[in-house]
Formats: structure tokens, C-alpha cells, sequence
């Protein structure tokens, strides 16, 4: 291992520029306009994947965008596969005002590189690609098989990868998947995440006069949608953090004992946690922590709304329609799809009979809880703490990542969800950022990690 | 007069000719962007009243848009001198998609004119300029002395007629002032308005995190600003259309007994109504009419909110802040001061501190009822059924011309509301028209009024 972790060290400055050309792309998946960009981008990983000498290397088009897949398969069959996931898109960058320095000019100030999708997840899916070159480029080989599936929907919902994964199963089967997406629980502490929550996604919009009408003339005589969604939103969760829709927690596995007791024992700073977000107080489900809060319990929450007049000054109209982007995250065993139908029917019928509701369905994933004491986890734990030198935690996570349960399912191959990111990455929000440390040493850990895993 | 009613007759052309022109400027006050339009659409007018030979006009820069101003008082000092407003600035167009024809480019379509400002309120300020024209052709000289005064504020709020009014009280001064911006009860039901409602406007913002965090990583453990934000609008509120701010109620004057009665008679039509507004269901305060919540009534409406992401598709945030544009409409003697300051005290009262809440008074105006038998209203009455040949009704309206009080406070002059818009006309809407018969009717009922009241 020594002479490709000389190979690494040695590649340092050629790694973060071949990432910086990654991150120039606006490769924002959920906005049409980006399409060109989208494709740039997936091409541009082609070409950097078949120089490093990756085989059989292409875009697989779909009805969204592309696929980048590849693979070197050269350590024989009696080898262990590994399929490695990662997105190449990126989530939206609004509110651009907000950003220090331009979100797809690449900006490295105190030991960070600034850009949207550093952290997640061009920057930590390129710590497999930069690791991968080191073995082949000192050795001409890898101790194991290596499937390289990059999806650039990730952010969108992931809505043609499933059919991709079924309609190409041979060509993806494989021992364990792989994936980089995930964060540390605090900087200088190497995590391994071992649940995520799942989602559910829809869309409401509340309809009641059939124009804008002036508020002055008809005030008072009609219902008001922005009211009316107003109060269906209440309905939704209480003030003690206990969600409402009816059935939610049907399904609800609590978490163990000794999970909860793990958590304790993570370093969890309350008055940092409110001072980093700015908030006065925190608020959530009665009867548990934050960690609770955020890993092992269901959340629901508002993700936007628009209705009448948002422009400057003052409009006097009551608005025709108003409408609202809501998500639950989910845990072990809610169902996606009955979460959404359970919310479908409550919000239509909350509706009073003075106005219409649409629901839309945008995106569902469902939750996960990986074994810790798996083969593939034990490995990314010794990969991690030969990586960084650090004893190694577990925690849950409360994001999603729909595709580690569909990796299960359909190619019945372990999830090892090894990440590099650290909570002050700002993902999703205006001034991501990476850690240098945790890209240069995410390439040593999964250089090390496919050594290990070809050992057990 | 009929000399003049042939002048108005044989000149039908050229004086829509000349509306059509007036309607092209996007003079949009609210928006900044449009400032350039508005100083060139209030020296159309400025040129306009020239030509037609009415003295000193011109245009008073103030902090926002030109006030245009000019006189004709060739009546002598014994005549009666009347004060006629209106502005030529228009509501913003958004949602421009539901526009049939373009906003700005007028079109005429079974005997209306479509337009941004053709009924509100540009078509009703061209009655008396085309009036007024009509007898200096004619005769050389009206019988009563008219000074004109045309703002360009009135939609984003009269911010700076007040102090114009204040400052010029010797050249305003005047015996009654006329205001022509109000609608008739139905089409072919010449009417005269006699109270409006008045208006108080805020817009308040919620903040939470001091960035958008993401929703998996942070949903369970802090407040949404958008969940706060809508469980604060629903206690402004009850589903009974109670308005729930404190002291709200406290200064209404009710509407008398023959007030009510009055209203039972006019032809209202609560199916074609709902019909219209394309409602299953009204839904207002328990135990008034439609009428009466509208117009003796106070409401309060949301019009409009933003928050979080409102593009296409799904994107993964809890929003840093929501913020939402609140109005309500008052009657007599409700003061908008304090209902602005009682608002302002309960909203950051019902905050809870989990979030900051920020309130700011956007614009506001008072409640108006006029006497019914006053020389000016009985003059309006005989000039509209002389006019339009048919009986006169009266009717209060749910708008609000804060203006109008401020003629009565400073300029000691009974105002007269004879309006010639009709509920057709999508005022504050897409596709805002006016009705032909009503625009060349209004100016026929304008120059018989300068006739009646100079007679009084």
C-alpha cells in the first residue's frame, strides 16, 4: 500500500485541479436549463475515466439525464466485485446572493474548497476515482473488481436510475456497493454512517377564485387559498413536533437501546448546534434529542411556498391559487408509498368545499438500517482509521439516499456508506465547501478500503 | 348642453384614439423598473391637458412618481371651483400567461377596451379630461372652474400626495372634489358610491436558521419558518371570518338599518357570483350578507407569501425565512395607526422564539361614509341619469381611496365618488377592460355634472 499512498501524496495538486475542471460545471439536475450543462458534465467524467483506464466507459442516456457507467474487471472472477456509487448533480444554488464566491468557480480559502457540490458529492465521488487511479497507475491493478455507476438525478429524485439497475443487473451485480455520500459527525472524528432515513415528497397547491381578484371588492366574502393552505399546513404537525397525518407512525421501529446509548456518547454541543444555525431555541418531537430527533424519528417539513403577489411593494389582490412543497423524512419500516397516499387523502380531505386541492407526488426513497458488523463495514472502518489515524464512531443520518435501499433490494448487494463530508459543508445551501484533509484523505481510505476488503 | 353632447357624439374616434394611446405606457408605480415610463406617461398628460386649453399644467417631481397638475378658472370667483382626481399609474400585470391580449397593447373586443388601467383608472380620468374639452370647444369656457389633479401613486400607496396636498393647500383649494375610480352595482345600474373601506397594509418576516439547511440532515430538530409563519396567519383569522387581532373590532361603526335594507334591494346574485369567482363555496363572517362583508364590514386577507424553493421540481431545504403580504380592509372609525400598531404587537407577540419576526408597515388609508343628500351627490345623481337615461342606485364599495379622506381633513371639500367602472372589468386582475358605452356615458355624465352642480 505504501508506494500508492506515495502516489497519492505526490498527485495532491494534480487531484484538485483535475476537481476544481469537475466543478465548474452547473450540473443542477432539477432545473431544465441546465440540461447542456448536465451533459458537459457526464462527458467530461467519461473522458477523465477512460484516461485513468477505466473499461468500457460510456454515458447511458435515459429519459432524464445521463448515466456514466464503467468498470475494471482485471482481478478475476474469484475476486470481490465492488459497485461504487456516486451523483454527478448538483442541487439548485438559490439564493445566489448569498454565496461569498461564485457557486461553479471553485474558490479554496482556509484548508476549504468553496462550490456547489464539493461535498456532495462530485467531491467525495472523485476521492474513489483519484484512489482507484493510484493503484492502477503504481501497480496496473486492483485487488478487487470495480464498477464504477455515477447517476446525475441524484438531486432530482433518482427517477430513471431504479429502471436502469433492473434493466442491467448482470452487468452491475457485484459483492458489496459502495457509497461516499454521507458526513462525519465532527471534524477530526471519522464516522461510518449506518442508517438513513427515507422521504416522501409531494406538492400541494389550494385553488380557490378562478382569478386574482381585488381584496378591497371581494375581502371578506371569500375564502383567501393562502388561508386556507395556511391552516391545512397546521394540520399537518403540532407544536410539540408530533406529526398528524393520520397513520403516520403505524410503521415506526423505535430505535434500540444501546443505539440511543451510542448517541449519548457522541460529542453533541447544544449551544454550538443553535449558535451555528442562529437560532434561540430548537424545536422538535417531546421525549427525544436532537440526534433522536434527526436519526431514528420520522420529521415532516415545509420546503417552500409561493402564492399571490411576492414582488416589491404592496398588491392588493386575493391570489387564485397558492401552493407548497412538503417532505417527511422517513425510518424503518415506513413505507414511502403509503405515507404519500396517507397525505394525499388527508390534505384533500382537510380542504373546505370553498376552494380545489391538487396533490402531486415529486419523489419517495425509502429509509435504511445497515448491519455494523458486516464485512464490508468492518473494512471501511480499518480503511478509515488508517486513513486519518482516528478511532473510528457510528451514527444514523437524517438525510436520504433512495438508491442504497434499491442496491439492496434488486442486486442484494450490502450497503458500506464510508463519507468524507463534515457538518460545516453547507450542502444544499449557498457556500459548500470540502475540507482539503477529507478529500486528500478520502483518497487514501478508499485506496485502502478495496485492500482491505480483498483481504476478508 | 346638447351642443356639447354633439361634440362628444361626432368626436367618439379620436377620443378612444387618443385612451388607446394614454393605455400604452406601462406606468406601473410599484415597480421601480417601470420609472422610466411613468415620468414619460405623465408628460403625455401633462401635453394632453395643454392642448385641450387647460392652464398651468404641469408636472411636481416628488420622492416617488411626477403629481401632474393643471387648471382652468375662467369661471371667475363666484363660481363653484371643483377639485378632479384620479392617477394614471396602473397595478402591476403578473401573471402576465393569463393575459388574452398583451397588457400594454390595448384591444377592443365586443364593445370593451382591454387594457392595464382602462378601468382603473385611466379610462375614468380621460371622462372629465374629455369633458372638459368637450365644453372649452364648444362654448369657450365651462361654468364652473376645475383643477385637475392626476398622481401616480395611488397604487403603490399615496405615499407622496399627502404632503403635495399639504404643501398646496391655497392652489387646491376648492367646493367639492370628484373622484371618478369607483364601479357601478351592475351593468346598465348607473351608481353612486358612498363609502369606501380603508386599508391597512404590512408584510411580516419569519426567520429561522440563518441559511437554508437541509431537511434530512435538520428536519425534526428546529422550527420551519414556513410552519410558524402559517400557524401565526391562522390566528389572525377564525374559520367563522372573525378577525382575531386584538381590539380589531373595537371602533366599527355599524351599518344602519336602512343601510342594510338598501343593500337587500339591489340585484345581487349569489350563484352568478360564485359563478364568476368560479367558487363551490363563499365563506365570510357569520351573520352578515356578501354585501355587507364587503362593504360595512372589515376583512383581513393574505396577499401573497413566499418562502424555501418554489421552482420546478423538488429541492431539499428547511427555508431560512418565510415572509407574507397581510391587508385589511377597515370601515368606520376604525384608524389604521392603531389597527397597523395592534397588528404589528400581536404578530411578534405570537412568535415563538424559535424564530425573529420582523413587521413592516407597507401602506395604509381610512374608512370613509359621505352624506347621501349633499348638493354634490344630488348633482352626480341628475348628471348619470340624464346621461345614461336610467334611475340612480347607491352602493358602498369594499376598495379603498384613501385620498378621498384626505380631501375632506385638508381641502374642507366634500368628495363625489360617480364612478363609471362595472365588477366585469377584472380591475387589479389579468385582462382589466372597460366598457365602451361606460367610457363615452361617463364623459357625456361628467360634462352634464359641471352643468348641475354650477346650477346648485
Amino acid at each position: 500500500m505504501q508506494k500508492i499512498l506515495d502516489y497519492i501524496e505526490a498527485q495532491k495538486e494534480n487531484h484538485l485541479s483535475q476537481l476544481i475542471d469537475f466543478l465548474k460545471f452547473p450540473s443542477i439536475s432539477s432545473d431544465s436549463k441546465y440540461n447542456a450543462d448536465m451533459e458537459k458534465c457526464s462527458n467530461w467524467l467519461v473522458e477523465h475515466l477512460k484516461n485513468i483506464g477505466i473499461n468500457n466507459v460510456k454515458t447511458y442516456p435515459t429519459a432524464g439525464h445521463p448515466i456514466v457507467y464503467g468498470e475494471w474487471l482485471g482481478a478475476g472472477k474469484d475476486a470481490k466485485t465492488l459497485l461504487i456509487y456516486g451523483h454527478y448533480d448538483v442541487q439548485p444554488v438559490d439564493p445566489l446572493s448569498l454565496w461569498n464566491s461564485a457557486p461553479f468557480e471553485p474558490t479554496i480559502l482556509n484548508n476549504r474548497i468553496y462550490a456547489r457540490g464539493t461535498a456532495d458529492d462530485k467531491g467525495q465521488l472523485f476521492c474513489h476515482v483519484k484512489a482507484i487511479e493510484a493503484h492502477l497507475k503504481t501497480y496496473g491493478k486492483l485487488p478487487v473488481n470495480v464498477k464504477l455507476l455515477f447517476e446525475g438525478e441524484e438531486e432530482a429524485g433518482s427517477n430513471h436510475l431504479e429502471d436502469f439497475i433492473i434493466k442491467n443487473k448482470e452487468m452491475l451485480s457485484c459483492d458489496f456497493s459502495m457509497i461516499s455520500d454521507t458526513e462525519w459527525f465532527a471534524e477530526g472524528l471519522p464516522t461510518i454512517c449506518y442508517g438513513l432515513r427515507g422521504i416522501a415528497y409531494i406538492e400541494v397547491k389550494v385553488t380557490g377564485p378562478n382569478r386574482d381578484v381585488h381584496s378591497g371588492s371581494f375581502g371578506g366574502a371569500i375564502d383567501n387559498p393562502i388561508q386556507v393552505l395556511a391552516w391545512m399546513i397546521t394540520q399537518l404537525k403540532d407544536r410539540y413536533g408530533r406529526i398528524t397525518v393520520p397513520n403516520f407512525y403505524d410503521d415506526v421501529v423505535p430505535a434500540t437501546n444501546d443505539e440511543r446509548e451510542n448517541f449519548k456518547k457522541l460529542p453533541y454541543n447544544e449551544a454550538a448546534y443553535k449558535e451555528d444555525l442562529g437560532v434561540g431555541e430548537l424545536n422538535g418531537e417531546t421525549g427525544y434529542s436532537t440526534l433522536e430527533r434527526t436519526w431514528v424519528r420520522p420529521s415532516l417539513d415545509l420546503n417552500g411556498i409561493v402564492g399571490g403577489y411576492t414582488g416589491e411593494g404592496a398588491k392588493t389582490i386575493i391570489p387564485s391559487w397558492a401552493s407548497a412543497k412538503i417532505s417527511m423524512r422517513l425510518v424503518p419500516n415506513q413505507k414511502p408509498s403509503q405515507i404519500l397516499k396517507n397525505i394525499a387523502a388527508y390534505l384533500r380531505k382537510l380542504a373546505p368545499p370553498t376552494v380545489k386541492v391538487e396533490v402531486q407526488e415529486l419523489h419517495s426513497g425509502s429509509p435504511l438500517v445497515v448491519e455494523r458488523d458486516s464485512i464490508g463495514i468492518k473494512s471501511a472502518v480499518a480503511a478509515l482509521k488508517a486513513a486519518f489515524g482516528k478511532d473510528v464512531v457510528f451514527m444514523r443520518e437524517g438525510g436520504s439516499i433512495p438508491i442504497v435501499v434499491l442496491f439492496g433490494e434488486e442486486l442484494h448487494a450490502p450497503a458500506i456508506l464510508m463519507g468524507f463530508g463534515l457538518p460545516a459543508d453547507n450542502i444544499h445551501s449557498p457556500n459548500e465547501s470540502l475540507h482539503l484533509d477529507n478529500f486528500f484523505g478520502g483518497i487514501r481510505a478508499s485506496a485502502i478500503f478495496y485492500d482491505e476488503i480483498s483481504k476478508q
